[in-house]
């Protein structure tokens, strides 16, 4: 890793994308992601959801998964937690931050956690009374995410204005951070760059950061409008993992690809202290881990040049 | 077809995917493509290309797909010629416009065409001199290609400076159209911002064009840059076609995918004049013809909603 980064990618692949996979991943192999990622310059990795194991068995490993995570000096530990139940098993397993989601949605956010919106934001506001009652040494940071922020498979459109009523209201129950989730696919460029400029002008100092998913085929052409607007935490997945791009399974497109956002970032200049080659090494493990073919063209054509022109031309 | 077209969305899957197919497509497929497309509101389709059959037999039918296209009402005609007397064949044939195209990196076109730039240049001019000795009604549009604008497999960068010599080269021999061709995908949004705006300054009143491959994932991002720019015309390819993503055919990834490009003009509230619909039913049929799935995330995905969002949110 180097000392300057101007643009911070976070894992989510490891959650986010392994969620959607059908088989256990097992441990050892979840454990030497985290490692092979970490030393390629990945700053933050979102190991596990802190879900029940009868409803993802997936992470029913998630305490051992932390554990090794938290072995790796510099790496910051996230882990998904639905309620306050999770929270709590984060806590005690010791992550650095944890990601809580909350759907602008109301149909969406009653289909994927059965409760309502308000009831979700009470949740949160309960978990940050329990985060803020520990002692700073054992403080998680909080993240909310604001999924379904650029539209809904249920609902469709969903309204600026929504959106930043709910990021207020996770802001004010206490969230560090707010995701801005184009959870289904649904943003484009122009799009992205109007709700993150009303969400963070709403939050005043609490970090904006962008979670989309490369549903439609626009994920890159978002992140780069997130980029022109001055975001600079995106969550991304290693491969493009999620779904299946050939296999019609709709519901669960992969997140953007991380390799290609620190691509897109080193030819734009931008430092991410990711080591390109090495984080695609790490997508080819990926695919092994994961048993198919990853969606990433990068991981495919490769970088083919060094990133900067040679000064002779 | 709309009577206002904001973004001309031309349709070269059929010249530079199909080259990539080692199988003769037959004719009557190519002829249901051309149709189904045109019908879809895609107002330009580059048919063929004018080569010696020897070199690539897939366009051995060059003159009846031609035959056929002309007979599409509305249609324009476009046909990739590689020298003078593939210009002579398709000035025979009839088209609308013919497509030259010279590598702006030396090794680049003499991999390509066997030829310097300059004679490549020089050629281009004896093609112009042609098409202006012929009666108005029967002259076809000139557009010459900018290949490897971006960066080259050979030679790496490519000086903008270089990129600008040639389009006016181009432009003075007489083209009508230039395209900025990032034929090997290296292109990031910032690089074709820079470029277009260097190539449009020193062109002036000739039309400058985008050609780009999604070869390292920065497609769509370098169409949004090019938008950016005032851009309104861009080559694309339905599904995405050309090479395939999982089988290691480096050298020829496809043209950013024609589905997601109007997708993402029509997300952008920007006119195309095609029915994005009709488009994807395109890109199935290209896939039934071409034999196996193409990588266009929307295709997979379908579009999910209605474009505008409901007044009521």
């Amino acid at each position: 890793m180097t000392d300057q980064i101007d643009v911070f990618v976070r894992e989510v692949g490891m959650r986010d994308g392994l969620q959607s996979v059908p088989e256990f991943m097992p441990t050892e192999a979840k454990k030497a992601w985290c490692t092979a990622e970490a030393a390629a310059g990945v700053p933050e990795i979102e190991v596990c959801s802190f879900v029940p194991p009868k409803l993802l068995p997936q992470f029913s490993d998630a305490g051992e998964v932390v554990k090794h995570a938290l072995s790796i000096p510099g790496l910051t530990v996230a882990a998904l937690m639905p309620n306050l139940k999770g929270a709590e098993r984060g806590i005690e397993a010791g992550v650095h931050k944890l990601n809580y989601v909350v759907s602008v949605s109301e149909s969406h956010n009653r289909a994927n956690v059965r409760r309502s919106r308000a009831e979700s934001i009470e949740d949160f506001g309960r978990i940050a009374a329990l985060v803020r009652s520990l002692p700073a040494v054992r403080r998680p940071k909080l993240a909310a995410g604001l999924a379904t922020a650029l539209g809904c498979t249920i609902e469709g459109h969903v309204a600026e204005a929504e959106v930043v009523r709910v990021a207020v209201a996770l802001a004010e129950a206490g969230a560090d951070e707010l995701a801005v989730s184009d959870t289904v696919g649904y943003g484009d460029p122009a799009g992205v760059r109007r709700l993150i400029k009303a969400v963070a002008a709403a939050v005043g100092g609490v970090t904006v950061t962008a979670h989309f998913h490369d549903t439609r085929g626009l994920g890159i052409a978002n992140v780069y409008a997130g980029l022109l607007e001055g975001v600079d935490h995106f969550d991304t997945g290693l491969g493009g993992l999620g779904g299946c791009p050939f296999a019609g399974h709709k519901a669960a497109a992969g997140n953007v690809c991380s390799e290609e956002v620190v691509f897109l970032c080193r030819e734009l200049g931008i430092e991410t202290g990711v080591d390109l080659d090495r984080l695609i090494d790490c997508a080819r493990l990926a695919e092994t881990i994961v048993g198919h073919a990853l969606p990433s063209k990068l991981l495919n054509a490769g970088t083919a040049r060094p990133s900067r022109p040679a000064q002779a031309a």
